[in-house]
């Protein structure tokens, strides 16, 4: 089949409904017409400075309102964006900047110094700001000049073509880029709805970063909807839920930490604590979410859908409805419409109910691999076939449950540990904010899992500790799933879009602790 | 790129809420579960009987239950289905299904002798009845065994294979079949939801038949969405105005003649004139709407969706939003998100604003061309676009306006009249409730339009006359747009869908007029 070619999406939804409140940050509010008249503006001061179509173009920006026209500029010229983590330091910025081939790195004002920093090592990639306008400034960044034809805008959209190149390592191992197609966020943005549901007074409010695949995909799946977006800098848990308000949010998405923070907020105000009716979908990703924290969004009526999700599968692709969130406790739901899942044994075979196994992915939300990895690309898929690198099982009704990461997986005396259960067990506990567990090597069994606890505020040595810990987990769990040792700590190292990142719990400790 | 593969959407719908409503067929409702079942159980009956992957089987059915459970069952068995129009003569029917090469005819019990008719000159090709079960009858038909190997059900969807193969013949020459992917079902399903909103509390009412392109595409609609479709047996005005009410329908398909009748028998219950709050749709498809309808919607607060398609778009491709209705008055309005949509002149180039010229459509609802029918496909694609036959313009919103059938521009004295035009002037009259023109050869200007006229019941000789009739066109239409002569005669003739049959309009004269 020829590929598919649509009407380029924010044009359309300026055509259509110019009028329609398109983003809103802080005080700024721009419609539509007003999102598609910047875009189109920067778009054409980026062709008349040599931009041309298949440039990767890196884009170091906060949430607001240039990245968007950004998003959308590199659209009409047929650019590829390369969203890039302001949490990195220069040198992985650099690193990935080069491996995606940029031409250009263009920052907004905040990070300019930084953007500037990772250009001083990247010999003939210009680097040009974007003012709060989303006008380029300069105009024609140095060393762009004289590409030859200036390239035409365009109003079409190719589903195969790339959006963007956006870099991940799971939660370990090194980055790689992973190619976000147009018709890959085409079908995220319908699945989504046919999931959820398109109400006319819709509004998403996005508090994750852009640059993080489920930031991003709600940017887009706005103008396929025409629903406006509530943008937010970071997340400030009283700041979403005074937005929710204000805004008139029905839709929002979170990771579990975050959800708890809204409604610990919630209660410090001294409401009934409570949303307000019109928020009818909380999309909690980023892993597992804590049965208290579940127990008590149903205690509030807060409607919580639980997904699962990967920047390779453009955010969601399985999810559990708020009617199922207790009957299914821990279980990550079903596919997508589009979203076709199993689960491999070792063997390569598919696992019966209730047997664990990779869980791998296919259909046209998948990527259709790394850029320029022809290697991770072949390993990560087999007939077409995603593998996640994800642990899960299914239920008998075909419900999902995510066990763990394989790479995260314990093998103790023989036995699998998923550190994920682990954890789930001590955020039972009501004094617990955050868990994280990992193995450490044993010369007895091999591997060990030991645990890392952040309480919750306001916790005392009289009400949590170590042994209170254990004490609670030993009639919870087998026992050679015990941790050795729990480590009381602060906040928990986690990724961009909130994901734990075993990896780094070591770090928590003073140099000379024994892990 | 590869072909995309889905899965099976009543399989999916039937996990996902097996006890959600699928159906209302008079006193039967069906689940998913139990549709799918349905199914499931007729797939293995027409597997059973050697129905084998890419078969074309023909099905001559009222719009019933059955219906529904062998349009599934045929997908389970990846054969194709062919439906067929009931108000064909036997003849008709047999050359249709002998075009399509169909290896077996189903039809339910009323129409199992036509059937019988049919397949009576169609040697090798066995008959078989769905009961109202949708059970098959006899489970075997003579002339199906020893086929080989049964095929395996399904419980995947390839986007690219052809669900049916539906015949048209737009309104004027010999009917070609219009392979309809499901592709095509997925993206219109996609995106009318897109443009219309989906609501968790939707229910569409089908009273269009099923052999329709537009009762079709809504039962594949609503596995799509989870969604129940309240299914008629034909277009009873009362009976649509009573489903609405007591089933609480949300969305409903008719074409203007339909919608009339609708209004008048509200008027005739004697109630307030209105639609229940929840009825949030009235798709108007089947040609330009008459202004005094729209006005008549307006005042009763009726919220009008005006719609343009056919067939080979998968039924529509443009619509009108209510608030457009009497803003961009006999606009067909703007193209669905994932189609294209542009006017070429005579000499192939874009038309400007304004200018007529024939409406082209490319998107991945469009059909990709006709069975077996290489010349008719050629001649329908230009470059990836398919030219509709139709005659439009676009305004300076890029509204699109439908003035008429290409075949049925009538050329007077080097004057385009496009018969729409005359028929919109005639149905503004408040006595007039169809009308229809075309052209007849004329010695001196080549062409001449004349005008059939079907008054509004109760209208008398003291109300309308043809010379009142002429009378209130005179100030209305240039003059030499007056039809040469009106007739005043009943019901006009209408395809199944509700479309004016220009080229049968004399057949209303007594065989000695001179029309």
């Amino acid at each position: 089949m020829p590929t598919t070619i649509l009407p380029d999406w924010l044009a359309r939804a300026a055509a259509n409904f110019p009028d329609r409140l398109a983003l809103v940050h802080g005080p700024a509010r721009w419609t539509f017409a007003e999102l598609d008249r910047r875009a189109a503006h920067l778009a054409g001061q980026l062709a008349s400075a040599g931009l041309r179509p298949g440039d990767r173009v890196a884009l170091l920006a906060g949430n607001g309102l240039p990245y968007a026209a950004c998003v959308h500029a590199l659209t009409r010229l047929r650019a590829v964006l390369v969203p890039l983590n302001l949490r990195l330091s220069a040198g992985e910025l650099a690193w990935q900047a080069r491996d995606a081939g940029v031409s250009l790195l263009l920052s907004d004002a905040a990070h300019a110094a930084r953007a500037a920093e990772v250009t001083a090592s990247l010999p003939g990639v210009p680097h040009a700001v974007l003012h709060a306008a989303a006008a380029l400034s300069p105009p024609r960044p140095a060393g762009r000049e004289g590409r030859g034809v200036r390239t035409p805008l365009r109003d079409e959209i190719d589903l195969d073509a790339a959006q963007a190149v956006m870099y991940t390592s799971g939660t370990t191992g090194r980055p790689k880029g992973a190619i976000l197609t147009y018709g890959m966020h085409w079908w995220n943005a319908t699945a989504s709805a046919l999931n959820l549901g398109l109400l006319p007074d819709d509004r998403w409010l996005v508090c994750l970063p852009l640059y993080h695949v489920g930031g991003l995909t709600t940017l887009i799946k706005s103008v396929i909807y025409g629903m406006p977006v509530i943008l937010h800098d970071c997340f400030d848990p009283a700041a979403v839920n005074a937005a929710i308000r204000a805004e008139r949010v029905t839709i929002i998405s979170v990771v579990a930490v975050m959800l708890r923070r809204m409604l610990d907020a919630l209660d410090a105000e001294g409401g009934d604590g409570r949303y307000p009716p019109w928020l009818r979908c909380v999309l909690l990703g980023g892993g597992p979410a804590p049965l208290p924290l579940l127990e008590d969004c149903a205690h509030r009526d807060v409607p919580v859908v639980q997904t699962y999700g990967m920047t390779e599968s453009c955010s969601q692709a399985v999810t559990l409805a708020p009617h199922d969130a207790l009957r299914k406790l821990g279980s990550a739901g079903r596919p997508l419409a589009p979203v076709q899942l199993r689960i491999l044994t070792d063997d390569g075979l598919p696992a019966a109910p209730g047997e664990p196994g990779e869980i791998s992915l296919r259909g046209p939300t998948i990527t259709p691999g790394y850029y320029e990895r022809p290697d991770e690309t072949a390993t990560a898929f087999r007939d077409g076939w995603f593998a996640t690198g994800d642990l899960g099982h299914l239920d008998t009704d075909g419900y999902l449950y995510v066990l763990d990461r394989r790479a995260d997986l314990i093998i103790s005396g023989g036995e699998n540990i998923y550190p994920a259960e682990i954890e789930a067990a001590l955020l039972a506990h009501p004094e617990v904010a955050e868990a994280g567990v990992r193995g450490v090597s044993d010369p007895a069994w091999g591997q060990i899992p030991i645990a890392f606890v952040c309480p919750r505020a306001g916790a005392t040595a009289a009400t949590v500790t170590p042994t209170e810990l254990l004490d609670f987990l030993r009639p919870r769990l087998a026992r050679y799933k015990l941790p050795r040792v729990v480590h009381l700590v602060g906040p928990l190292p986690r990724t961009a879009a909130g994901k734990l990142l075993r990896r780094d719990l070591p770090t928590l400790l003073p140099p000379d602790a024994t892990i």
